[in-house]
């Protein structure tokens, strides 16, 4: 099965996906043998809140991509989203036309249906995408949450899509994503007051310097993906030229090894975290003591601090 | 201490949600001398992306229940914000002129300076909040990730927040948000495509029935809360009501039981989760192994699954 995923069989990809995000019981065993053959792929991390047209903007870039002749996996994770699988997330999806193109690779994970965590099946389908040969592979998340930042750092590099007149949104999300991206996409830039929302990005890099990486300052590219009724497209080629000066930058430096183990360490986490979720959850339903523990606390002869004192005293050595 | 958080004192209040942040060895003692003071309080989630109003919205509500007479407590929780504490997360907290009022207590939580988790951190000072005496506790969350969802689980009564022409965001935010949501405030709804947003509001709420639960049925109310400009206020003598009227519900049916057990449910889980993170960084940075793990895998002699089972066989019983 592992031979015909690196041989880039697209059905034992679609196959495997679902063992992962189903938690079969082959699936760990499966991702050991995946590994070896995966962190060879440019992992891209996309983010930004709804509205801000990252949707248009992956379809350019996939068509960008794929003009260079290279192999792309795309990972949508909308963790507010029930649906997941090979389902498309409502019509936010607007880059499914590439879904027939041999050389394109599309996944869509919601919030359901995860035995697991989210975040570390999202890392599987990442890592699986990488050994199926793709170049490069797309993740797109939305939001801001602490979730999401754990799902974009797996990236080497982090884009955060953002619209003009998002002077608040900006001002919130300044700490958070600002801080993870590479490359700020000021996207729908033909709108009114991009000029300022430009201008702001600019200032608050400058005092920040953004994010800190071998030498690298976070760079704002304006763009302009589909404009309503319009087909105008604008700094896609920048935007592509951006990304691949961060790749160049990494390699040449000795920043992407730095990037990796950031990534292992950050993939070790998860999977631990993981395994020790499903443990608790095993002890607690095989045993039905969970709702003994809710009862007893809802009576007042226990609270949640000591039950869980008891429960890891029970887990751990 | 817990005598006097008990009797309402401010001062005592800010020092334990500060050990609590701080996550300092005796808060989970301090939090089993305060949780059977806790429980008693209207816990009110409010939710809604930047932008929509949710500031302006507490102000107005803060006055309303200010006017019943009653103590309240906002927790106001914005994981893309650095800032915590007293500290104000910038403009963006308009009720603020609130804080001066001693039948209110305001605390905003960022994404730093917790050594547990938010999430977690965030219901421990709900449950310090009630146990000082409050008789409304407002919860206010950014965004609509899963760690949001997670937080406004913990209130009785949610309130989402949207305002006209989010056809998109509402698309998007349906399945997870607009499931939990008791009360839907189409706030700004002097904006155009009001009429508009409440027609596809109660269009997708007649085919889902929103939120099922003991006979309520979603209801949406249009406020204005502050318009640019004016001072004008609509619709917050309704929302009032609408408030009252689903808490009254949850009292008068057997729901409040079943509202109360899925919270310690949540609560357990919030509590467990927090303590087995952990115990994860525990067992990979106590054995001082971690770094010796992450080097093996980026030299592929091994790889992230391998090295938690390993992990996991040494820490757990």
């Amino acid at each position: 099965m592992v031979g015909r995923l690196v041989a880039g069989d697209r059905r034992t990809a679609a196959r495997m996906i679902s063992l992962v995000e189903n938690r079969s019981p082959q699936a760990s065993e499966l991702m050991k043998l995946v590994y070896p053959h995966a962190g060879r792929a440019e992992v891209i991390g996309l983010t930004g809140s709804g509205g801000s047209g990252k949707s248009s903007l992956i379809d350019r870039l996939l068509t960008g991509f794929r003009g260079q002749g290279r192999r792309v996996g795309v990972v949508a994770v909308d963790p507010s989203s029930p649906f997941s699988g090979g389902a498309i997330l409502g019509d936010r999806i607007r880059f499914q036309r590439h879904a027939e193109d041999e050389g394109v690779f599309i996944r869509s994970m919601g919030s359901r249906g995860y035995l697991g965590g989210l975040n570390r099946a999202a890392n599987d389908v990442v890592r699986i995408m990488e050994a199926m040969g793709n170049d490069v592979v797309l993740v797109e998340t939305l939001g801001a949450g602490q979730d999401e930042i754990e799902i974009i750092n797996l990236a080497q590099t982090c884009l955060l899509v953002v619209t003009p007149g998002m002077g608040d949104d900006i001002q919130a999300m300044k700490a958070g994503i600002m801080e993870i991206a590479h490359i700020i996409v000021l996207n729908k830039s033909d709108l009114d007051g991009s000029g300022s929302t430009l201008r702001s990005l600019e200032a608050t890099l400058g005092l920040s310097h953004g994010r800190d990486q071998g030498g690298w300052r976070t760079k704002v590219v304006p763009t302009v993906a589909a404009s309503p009724g319009t087909d105008e497209i604008k700094g896609i080629e920048e935007l592509l030229a951006a990304i691949a000066d961060h790749q160049t930058l990494l390699r040449e430096s000795r920043e992407l090894e730095r990037v990796q183990a950031a990534r292992v360490e950050q993939e070790l986490g998860l999977v631990l975290k993981d395994e020790l979720e499903r443990l608790v959850y095993k002890g607690l339903k095989g045993t039905g003591k969970k709702k003994a523990y809710i009862t007893s606390i809802l009576q007042g002869k226990a609270d949640p601090y000591s039950v869980v004192e008891e429960v890891i005293q029970n887990l751990v050595k």
